[in-house]
């Protein structure tokens, strides 16, 4: 991500991690750079000559974003395809990567051994840049002690000539879109934990292997107001882009797609709306655009920003009130 | 660092980082960016409209780059300071940092609580920003499981207008130079792990906060024909710019300096001299230049570079053999 706050990739556990929001303050006072936008948006723009140069970066730790016994191919497409998310919603074209991996011996991670676990990251991540057509730039490796955890890191660079959307762009009377179904990763974290997960269903590769959406990204980037991918989940992510916009998101619950693999399990009520609605790791685009913009067929209209702030729910018209949880917080 | 197999900054514990060389291999097979240098150079370089953008990553591990018991702040200080050595380097003006944190609650890490640690290191980085005109850019923090060490993670994005020295560029005739005395952290390293070091004390300075030579290298870097900091140990890392342009290295040591405090604990002798440049984490810049070349008075020659390859040794004339080890090897 590259959002210190916002684009983290969803927790394995959701106990960890409590701390975060604090060390986040602390760094919010530190000599900002402009290009940071406060530490507050999915990713730095730094302006260089007549380009945009758009810096991201996440990072995952095993045991807390992929679970111990993860394919390692997995977690290297999920390291990308989450860094890469965070440039299509500024509407960036990759540059390329630059990969920090901490080498580890840690116990129970694998059956066949560690190295086999190095190789397989290895493999998986080189298979991942060729599909994106992206290239390594540089990185850093680093050997930690016996069952440690491992740590990968991942810093993403794109480029757009254009304006680069915000968070914070969004404006009165604007339509809140979202790019496709949101709910497939809860139902294949739900799989994934369950054990023998097929790995070919839809919803375990919206969760082990997410598609960031760069082509859509680019296109609409220069029509829209305001623009993020959605990482903590939809609700709490509007709400982001509502506080950030100094305004108040009417999202019709009604109107969220979820997909029939969800519906198949979960139903289609609106507890279960709010479900998908409020679990991370779809990595669908959300953004704002005035009504009567132009915007590609596969994105849904679900609410609209008015005067005012936070986020009201309905559903079929009907006022719905907000759940406990509106997504994953990195609080403190 | 950025360079992933060489700028890594000194381990405490040299036993540790065995596979490092191995997984340094698979990346090396992965499609790299022009702008990678091979993943053998102390930074990427990416040409963008007029300028060179300058990317280099170095992470630091909790009891593997630094002791447990160490001051948060130094600690900051030096993850900002290796990672602005690789910038100098290359003569690059820094633009910013990315900092990845992972937040652990480590037992024994420190006296007076983890959080303390926390944010004694955000105070020592912001302090460190302040004294190199640095900004923040942007960054992640995750939370690792208790007792786990924690992972510092920097990207150091940098400017070059001219040509951005390589490794490789070494020329038969060359006089290589050194920027000042190495062996300094080599003592200040062993200050520490005794313990009550005097932090004043200009060996225990070099080695908990050292300086990137931003200026001068900036200075320099249109006149040398390679150039790299030395932070795995001064003869290994002329054994590694030698290799990278098929040159012999020949290497006066009774040319190379050493300090005066230095000298008081650990004598001026040959084998003294080859211990200071088989140590590393000095972080001076190590430089080859044509004769002739007007160099800034502080530029040492050591030695020149011959046709053959590798590199050896002599003292007031006298052949002297190589060391067992030149310096810190990431090696399998």
């Amino acid at each position: 991500m590259a959002c210190l706050m916002l684009s983290q990739n969803r927790f394995v556990n959701r106990g960890i991690g409590l701390r975060e929001s604090d060390f986040l303050a602390l760094l919010k006072h530190m000599p900002l750079h402009d290009g940071s936008r406060g530490l507050n948006d999915d990713a730095a723009v730094i302006a260089m000559g007549d380009h945009n140069i758009i810096f991201t970066k996440d990072m995952m730790v095993q045991g807390v974003h992929y679970f111990d016994g993860a394919d390692p191919a997995d977690v290297a497409w999920k390291l990308l395809a989450v860094n890469l998310s965070d440039l299509a919603a500024k509407g960036a074209k990759p540059v390329g990567v630059m990969l920090g991996y901490a080498l580890s011996n840690v116990s129970g991670s694998n059956v066949s051994g560690d190295d086999d676990w190095d190789k397989g990251f290895a493999d998986g991540f080189a298979d991942a840049l060729h599909h994106y057509g992206l290239q390594l730039i540089g990185g850093d490796t680093v050997s930690v002690a016996d069952n440690a955890p491992r740590i990968l890191s991942l810093t993403a660079i794109g480029m757009h000539a254009g304006t680069v959307p915000s968070r914070s762009g969004a404006k009165d009377g604007d339509i809140i879109y979202v790019s496709g179904p949101v709910g497939d990763a809860y139902g294949g974290y739900g799989m994934v934990k369950a054990g023998n997960a097929d790995k070919k269903h839809p919803m375990v590769m919206a969760y082990n292997r997410p598609t960031p959406l760069l082509s859509l990204g680019q296109i609409i980037a220069d029509n829209v107001s305001a623009m993020m991918d959605i990482s903590d989940g939809l609700l709490i992510d509007v709400q982001r882009m509502a506080n950030a916009s100094a305004l108040k998101a009417q999202i019709y619950l009604d109107h969220i797609p979820i997909s029939d693999s969800y519906q198949n399990i979960y139903g289609n009520d609106v507890d279960s709306i709010i479900k998908a609605a409020s679990w991370g790791d779809d990595y669908q685009l959300l953004c704002a655009a005035s009504a009567g913009t132009s915007m590609p067929q596969n994105m849904t209209a679900i609410g609209r920003f008015t005067i005012g702030n936070a986020v009201s729910l309905s559903y079929y018209g009907e006022n719905v009130p907000l759940p406990q949880s509106l997504g994953y917080e990195h609080h403190g």
